[in-house]
């Protein structure tokens, strides 16, 4: 036998795909003129350069400080980082104290390090994973290259649909398959990509679902919570509401963390990526206790723990509140192009397109009316593509699921990135391109 | 069945055991008085504080230069980090240009990353990774994780006994396991523990051997380099030496990237944290280029991509001089510390006791006379451990391997993080141990 480079690949390397969103990356760059909705980057206008130039230069002041920083820390991360996450949580959720123990918070390179490594844990190949449907792609991507299954369960504009979520499960119990689904993972605040919030009560029905099916599963079947975009809230009045409890407001309920059961069943995932800069990557997870000790090991074959220079800025950052005045202001941003992006739908999009607004995040969802693709090799997105201008294809957030055809008259459509300007001048070509099709 | 939370878990969840490490170093925080010469820690007191500092700031001195530190990048790194990469180490490899492209640079989180993501890439549970006996030993908690079987080669002061390689190869072709070999891993340079570096005649018959087996393999097996404490020379002239070619000093021989073949069998793994910061954590490899496509895949997965924020302090640090300034500094300060070492084993160690003696890296390996255990339950570690001084059992870093027993009467000793007084006295603690039993 000749020997073939592809023959020395795992399982895990052969079928690791080329991520859907690369090609859109490569085509947006071959197109300089392109006006890019697709990104799911944070706005660069919003970041954080003075204000970290300054924390750094107070971290890096004297070798007492200094070296610290440069040094090898500890696998789990920084003490005080765990300290002031499980805080700044704490504050998030209006004064649940004992739903998040710093002893249980695993500070890690973003939150996808997290998801990859509670993964890892929990899944060999063949086992399940219940999404959204749709959900975040990436997740998707892991998913795909562990040989994980995923089966989708419906989305409706306030979290999943619980009928369907009990059905879906009814019918994996059915098959014998109950002891293979190991999670159920929700991105519950303005997620990604239709900006729906998953209201805490039905965080609270779909824990108690998940629980019933448990004696069947004879394993935990946990809740896993993506916050990622929670603090990229509109609110009322961002500035005044992070000074009080967030309980009142409806766009930001209270984490899966706060429930009866939580510390056993729940997996947090949250990042100050988004919030704060992506380029600073930290991210963390709450996780039950057993699954944390294993996820830490994980993570000390992964890296031994995040660098610590990016940790103590983040704790800096937190301690003297930058960080928080720095959220309120890239919240106003958004806010603001999201309206602008909300108004040129409204002048440019024909009426029969549905509409998602979310009271966060960085994305709209459009729903063509039906038999319209707004699929990858659709004319719609061919069309957008000649007029410059890119969305995501919402095809590309279904699970490979064959319990049900993938819908494509959708698009994720981003107003992180772009500026105003462009925001204005992409809705308009793509509200033209939709209208021959619709 | 009652739930149980370990059902939920992965094999590799449940396989995954405590690192070996991680007790040694809680007993060194429970005894305030210990001299720990067990850490494979940088020395606190060379960490490039200042440098840091005024790099950072010159990163972050305008939003024009400060925002693409903080925005998201490219998977496979930054494109200036990844060519002075290359450039680095075509000069630190005298001058070979077409060994090293920077289109096979990844950047990652650490070389420990590159090292996880290629096993995930390559090896399937129960294939098979060839390496040194010993070996570094997180290494081995990689494979062991990953329920991958190590199998030992001898090594030598110049590196493996390639009889025995050759030993190894035929045994396993006879068995018929040969296509589950997957690659050699080899740390090269002044090797975690022993501190032997591998000759480039070694290299390069190590590298036709296991060619030589590949037709009955059915795929490559690589040559997986990993070259972590390459910089931690203590030369002749360490400052002179970076200006002109390494290929006559022998202490640092070329990398296999130069030898013929290379492009499409070896793997090289380096790291910037031991040379320059730990807390600002940024590896490299250079990957054949199926297999970096591969790997590239697999880091999107784990995180997009490492944090641009270190990666432009790098890149800025490699090309202003000030990395190659630092790391001069740097072999002198260990140059000097091993020198204190060498002198106080000389005084107080018993003839008896074998002593490997590096031209670099961090550590001293030595042996006891036959029958005299240093393992984790011996006489030795425990009474060290009384006398308030420890080290790194030598049959930690052994492999699992059924084919032999673990030699169990050897320690690894490191002058990396202790200061010039403790390296003294831990010595001297540590030899008088040694009295009572050898």
């Amino acid at each position: 036998m000749k020997p073939n480079a592809s023959n020395a690949l795992s399982a895990l390397g052969r079928r690791t795909a080329v991520p859907p969103i690369s090609w859109l990356m490569q085509t947006a760059l071959t197109r300089p003129k392109l006006i890019s909705l697709a990104a799911g980057f944070t706005d660069n206008a919003t970041l954080p350069v003075g204000i970290s130039r300054k924390l750094l230069n107070e971290i890096l002041r004297s070798p007492k400080t200094g070296r610290p920083a440069l040094q090898y820390g500890i696998t789990a991360g920084e003490t005080n980082l765990r300290a002031l996450t499980a805080k700044h949580l704490q504050k998030l959720d209006g004064g649940h104290d004992r739903a998040h123990s710093p002893e249980r918070v695993l500070i890690t390179g973003g939150s996808q390090q997290l998801l990859y490594m509670t993964l890892e844990a929990l899944c060999d190949e063949g086992d399940i994973i219940l999404v959204e449907d749709p959900t975040y792609f990436v997740f998707l991507s892991i998913l795909q290259s562990r040989g994980i299954k995923a089966r989708g369960v419906k989305l409706e504009r306030d979290g999943i649909d619980l009928v369907h979520l009990e059905q879906v499960l009814e019918r994996l119990k059915k098959s014998g398959e109950l002891r293979r689904v190991k999670a159920l993972y929700l991105v519950t605040y303005f997620q990604n990509p239709t900006g729906a919030t998953t209201s805490l009560a039905k965080k609270s029905a779909a824990l108690k679902l998940l629980k019933k099916f448990e004696r069947t599963a004879g394993h935990p079947i946990y809740l896993l919570e993506d916050a990622a975009y929670r603090e990229l809230s509109f609110g009322r009045d961002a500035a005044l509401r992070r000074q009080s409890s967030q309980r009142d407001d409806p766009t930001t309920p209270p984490t899966a963390l706060t429930l009866s059961g939580a510390p056993e069943r729940v997996i947090y995932t949250g990042t100050y990526s988004k919030p704060y800069a992506p380029g600073a990557r930290v991210g963390f997870g709450i996780l039950p206790k057993p699954l944390f000790t294993t996820v830490q090991r994980i993570k000390g074959n992964h890296d031994f723990g995040t660098a610590n220079l990016l940790q103590q800025l983040l704790a800096r950052a937190l301690a003297t509140g930058h960080y928080d005045r720095h959220v309120a202001k890239v919240q106003k941003n958004y806010a603001r192009k999201a309206r602008v992006m909300k108004s040129a739908l409204a002048e440019h999009f024909p009426a029969s397109v549905e509409i998602w607004e979310s009271g966060g995040g960085l994305y709209f969802w459009a729903r063509l009316p039906g038999g319209i693709s707004a699929g990858v090799k659709s004319k719609v997105f061919q069309s957008a593509l000649k007029n410059d201008v890119l969305y995501v294809p919402g095809e590309l957030c279904y699970a490979d699921d064959p319990s049900r055809a993938k819908p494509d008259n959708e698009m994720r459509i981003s107003f992180g990135s772009a500026n105003e300007e462009n925001i204005r001048k992409g809705i308009a070509r793509l509200g033209n391109v939709l209208k021959k099709f619709v």
